[in-house]
Parts: structure tokens; sequence; C-alpha cells
């Protein structure tokens, strides 16, 4: 049995979405992030980095979304997430998630996270002023260069489209108007049809409330 | 053939050290950072990210350095760089370079890169500040949880291990002591022992003399 430790509208969605597309028989475990739950010493025990998501597996704990959305797919491959038999197509569909993990959420964390990189609160403040346009610029590359449409990797769909889809959702409350960048939002779109993601995105309204 | 694209110190020495261990034939192209060649058009055409390493291959190039790592393991398994037949295992693998990507890497980069994420000067200044504490933080996790020793993983060779290897050696320059981490410590010796990283620190110092 997996079991997926998350919290509502974190990167944990990309993960949820992938185990409800792969047709997983998967329990939840939501973390209280305003009670600060992810640094209690029973979720560190779970998870040392004190962060979402982490998937609990028959053989043990796995971390950071990239990781786990790959373990997804070759742990289904009936549900076809990646290219599993094209070591370069593979690749490309890694690159894409550690674009994202490495850069672009990063760029997002910014805005609420800056005492990861400083303890100066002007500095705080200054990171967060930047975020519309780091984030901006990240997905301008996306929309240019990457988003080969209507879905990342083109017209299959891949792990690459939940993780692509829950950064986007953070958009507007980074201050960057998604209409700027059509590839995208359509991408969206063809996402929020999907009875996955609708899955998904109603678990954890539901385990929120 | 490929062809790796490289700066010297970056961490693209982690995919020349696995193309070494691979036993790959490739070429290399040296990037002049002091001239910013990275971020001029004949090299925007082929990574438009502007940012080392990327791999030119017979299909195209890729980029990241955890999706080049594993692609160096799938194309040459005689080599035995992943477990790539063991699920799990290789989710463990991806997890620990995504970590080193995401987190490790990107405190490193508030030293010297801090104008991605501020345009303040005060505030890039209070971002090198804590450098050393939050570089320091990630090699507690590394050393207390992580490093199962003598390798990452344990008593078997992986991707994971010129990754670790290549961030180590920043952080003298990040003002972390070492000393504190005998387990990296070690590490670092028995990497430096390899002839496929000598042969890598040779590379990129020829290349750049």
């Amino acid at each position: 049995m997996l079991t997926l430790y998350y919290a509502p509208n974190t990167c944990a969605l990309a993960s949820l979405i992938s185990l409800e597309e792969a047709g997983a028989t998967y329990d939840t475990v939501r973390l209280n992030f305003a009670e600060s739950e992810q640094r209690k010493p029973q979720y560190l025990s779970i998870n040392p980095k004190g962060r979402v998501p982490a998937l609990a597996t028959e053989r043990g704990i796995l971390t950071e979304t990239p990781a786990i959305l790959a373990f997804i797919a070759q742990s289904f491959p009936a549900a076809r997430l990646a290219p599993l038999d094209d070591v370069f197509a593979f690749a490309q569909v890694q690159a894409f998630n550690s674009y994202l993990c490495s850069t672009v959420h990063v760029a997002h964390a910014h805005r609420l996270r800056g005492s990861r990189w400083a303890d100066d609160e002007a500095a705080i403040e200054a990171m967060k002023k930047k975020v519309p346009q780091s984030v901006g610029d990240c997905f301008d590359l996306i929309e240019r260069e990457m988003l080969k449409g209507p879905f990342v990797m083109g017209e299959t769909y891949t792990i690459c489209d939940p993780y692509l889809y829950t950064i986007s959702r953070w958009l507007e409350g980074d201050g960057v108007d998604v209409a700027r960048f059509p590839k995208v939002q359509d991408h969206v779109r063809r996402m929020e049809a999907r009875p996955a993601v609708r899955q998904a995105l109603a678990l954890q309204m539901a385990a929120a409330a």
C-alpha cells in the first residue's frame, strides 16, 4: 500500500494527480502547515527534510517530486505516464521536471519562504518583490521553448503535465498574469478537464475541510 | 557521439565524471563564464536556459544534471551506475540527486547568483551571509540521514556519488568546514582516488588552461 503525505496547494498535488492517473490504490495523510505539522517530530521521523510530498511504500519512504513521479510511472507502466522504453525521451521528461523543481518552484518559494536564504527582513521583502519577474521569466521560457503542446511532451500526456499544472496554479498568487502564456493557459484548461485532476482537487479540498 | 557543454568547477563536473565512469566516447566544449559565453546567442541556441551542463546527443540536447546523469546510467548499463532494474532503488537515487539540485545547489547559488532572486544590493549581501548556515544545514542532513557510506547508496557506487562530490568541493568557498562531516570527508577522499574522477578533473583543468 502507498501512503502520500501532503498538504493542500503544495507541489504534492502533482503526486496526488499522478496516483489518480495511475489508478493506484493509496492512502493520504494531510499535514496542517498552519500548525507546522511538517516540522514536528512525528513527521520528521518520516521525512527529516520537513517538507511534502513524501510517499510511504512497502520498501520505505520516497521524497522529492521528480523522483516520486518517475516512481509512480515505473510502478504502474500500464498507465503509460512516461516513455519508459525510450532512454532519451525519458531523460527529456526528467529534465523538464528537474527544471520545475530546481528553478521554477525555487523562484516561487522566494515569495513565502525567503527566510530559507536570508535572515534580514528587508532582504526577505526584496526577494518577494522580484517573484513576479523571476517566475514570469521561467514561464516565458516554458511557453516559448519547452511546452510542446497540447501536453508538455507533445501529443502524449506524461508526468510532466501534473507538475506543470500544479505550479501554474501558483501564477496568480505570484503576481504573474497567465494570459501572457496562451499555451500554458490551454494546458491548464486541458488538465482541469481530466477526471484524475478533478478527483485529486476534490480530495485535497475535502481533506482540508 | 555525445558532446558535453561545461564550465570548470560548475555542477557540470558530475556529468563529466559520469561520462568517464561509463567509458563513454564523448567530446567536450568549454564555456568561458568570465566572458558570459553561456548567455551568448550561439550557446542559447543549444541551451536557452543559458546554463551548464548541456549534453548534445544524436537525438537532441539534454539539460539538468539529474536527467543527464540518469541518461548516462541508462545509456551505458554495463557500467552499473544506477540500480536500473529496481524501481524503488532507482527512485531513491533520483530523490537524492533531486535534493542536491533543488535544495543544496540552490542554497549555494545564493552566494554568487543572488541577483536571480533580488535586485537590491543589500538583499544580495544578506543572502551571501546566510550561505554558510543554509549549505551547512543541508550537509548536516546529508551526513546524518542521507549518505549511507561509504558511497551515497551504501556499498555500491551510483550517479549520486559524482554529484555529491561535485557539490562537496564548493563547501570551503561557501564558508563551511567539511571537517564537521566525517562521512562526507571520507566520501571526498574515496572519490578522489577513482581514476574516472582524476581524469575528469585533469580534463577540466587542461581545458581551462
